[in-house]
């Protein structure tokens, strides 16, 4: 747990969940075929064409008794991943969904459009292509940060991660288990569903990480009298300044965290200047965005899992004391 | 809440999550894509090939500051579904989750493999096939049983459900969100990992819906020291007693629950009796295999989805009784 929540058991008054969002489409002209559902089971006809829903997200929320926060914590995962990007972590740790709820936020944690309990549509009929399987590497190498390109072994005896990483590789199968697929082709849909999701509650602080950064920056540009404040774990993208007003942001503080070795991956050399222009264009509409650079805080180590690292509490700890300056909790 | 349970908030030690099961494939021979990770970022290369890891299930668990019930509740969904089962019901009721952490047990809603959470791996390099849709018809007519066949309608307006049926129709959009696609071919990999599930636990009382009785029941012949009971709702297929030894259950009670209609859908017309013989293989056996048909008790119109239906607090308070009656809880 970080050093300032405190450690006692949760008084919850309901844990539930929600699908929100989505459509209803038919499906026609498909073939039929033949199922077995369960083993010693007879073929079950199936004729695949009719209605399914589509473009919905799923959310669960755990009510507090009494929550400190008025405002519930939104918690978006990245590229690749779902909800349980906040839960318990690939090392077993309590996770991020724990600390919140712990200083005092109804957290609500979602698993995007296409992605985990949010379930996802068939190709090409509904989306337009398949998806993409993170492998290992692509994780280690490119998004994530844990070495140097070309440090990826399938054998986990001869990976060579940065010497000085906080992502506890020991538990590397444990986080691949947590990978899902991702399309490259549904950002409109997903915007769409985590706008929906604001528009049910009356206010809200939204916690991304990586590819969720970019939803989030968007869903309070549409919701911006809901939204009490933007924190991104290393965002992949942002509005481009010269196309999206940043002004009706100003009265809603940003907080940008940011890990180690940017600089040596490419992705990140790329994504990086991008995110930095929008904190700008927001800095230059009068409003908060405070841009948290890790190392320069003297905390090295750290990897795009900057909630599963092995100083997960401290970051946490970070974020809270923001909100807290915020007067937010 | 079913009459049976405190109305009272809930003291919990910790919420979290775990993926078990599953192992690293290495994927070759795939062509590179290239993809745009989030607006207005670079084309990313991506070279698909290389390790995933495949098989593996998602277990959530909620534990209780002070269980009544030594024993953790395993709570397994049904084809096509994800543990979303055991949550808020399609009208926004509390589900069964909560309905049994309120009456005292540690709960574990797992995602099996291929389903939600516990993502899924490509076809035809892993699974060998394409996936199966759930469509509002084949829910309604079919499998769950909300009206005769024929009575499905794409507008809401001219669907025909049965006239006493206990399922919240009004919901029905948000039960098809609830849908997840599954495979005809990854019973051993489902089997496999709910076995290492159990594998982590001291003991365990397995709770099933549909197509999760069968993986059930063959966990408990796996390991029948460590389950307690096990109850199984409207489950679609089971063990045949010519193949399988109902011998070493025979200290374990079973419960076996049914709603209405089954007599008029063939799926059904056709699972029962399988089902049935196994339950009388148990107590050939000198097992308890209690046969529960709740419109024999005057409970007229459940559907195949007893946990969503709009009596499931009165279902979950039978089952929760008969647990107390093995001394369970």
């Amino acid at each position: 747990m970080p050093a300032n929540v405190p450690d006692a058991p949760l008084v919850i008054s309901e844990i539930g969940s929600r699908h929100i969002g989505g459509r209803v489409v038919t499906l026609t002209g498909l073939p039929k075929r033949g199922r077995i559902s369960t083993p010693g089971a007879s073929v079950h006809p199936i004729d695949p064409n009719g209605e399914i829903v589509v473009g919905q997200l799923y959310a669960q929320y755990v009510r507090l008794a009494a929550p400190r926060s008025p405002h519930p914590l939104l918690m978006w995962h990245g590229g690749g991943m779902s909800g349980v990007t906040w839960e318990t972590t690939s090392d077993g740790r309590p996770g991020w969904q724990m600390a919140f709820l712990r200083a005092g936020f109804d957290v609500w944690v979602s698993d995007a459009v296409e992605r985990g309990r949010a379930g996802w549509a068939p190709y090409p009929e509904v989306y337009p292509e398949a998806p993409y399987f993170r492998t290992g590497r692509e994780a280690w190498e490119e998004i994530f940060r844990f070495g140097p390109p070309g440090s990826w072994h399938a054998d986990p005896q001869h990976r060579r991660p940065y010497a000085d990483l906080r992502f506890p590789v020991a538990g590397m199968d444990n986080f691949m288990a947590q990978f899902v697929p991702r399309w490259a082709t549904n950002d409109a849909l997903t915007q769409s569903a985590y706008d929906a999701l604001v528009g049910e509650l009356d206010s809200a602080i939204i916690l991304t990480h990586s590819q969720g950064g970019n939803f989030g920056f968007r869903a309070a540009c549409a919701a911006p009298g809901r939204i009490k404040a933007v924190i991104s774990l290393e965002p992949s993208g942002a509005p481009d300044p010269e196309h999206t007003d940043a002004v009706p942001l100003r009265g809603i503080p940003h907080l940008f965290l940011w890990g180690d070795y940017l600089d040596r991956h490419s992705f990140w050399v790329d994504a990086v200047p991008k995110v930095r222009r929008w904190a700008e264009a927001l800095r230059a509409a009068g409003g908060t965005a405070d841009w948290v650079d890790l190392p320069a805080l003297g905390i090295h180590g750290n990897s795009h899992a900057l909630m599963a690292d092995d100083n997960s509490d401290i970051i946490a700890g970070i974020v809270l004391d923001w909100l807290r300056g915020q007067g937010l909790v």
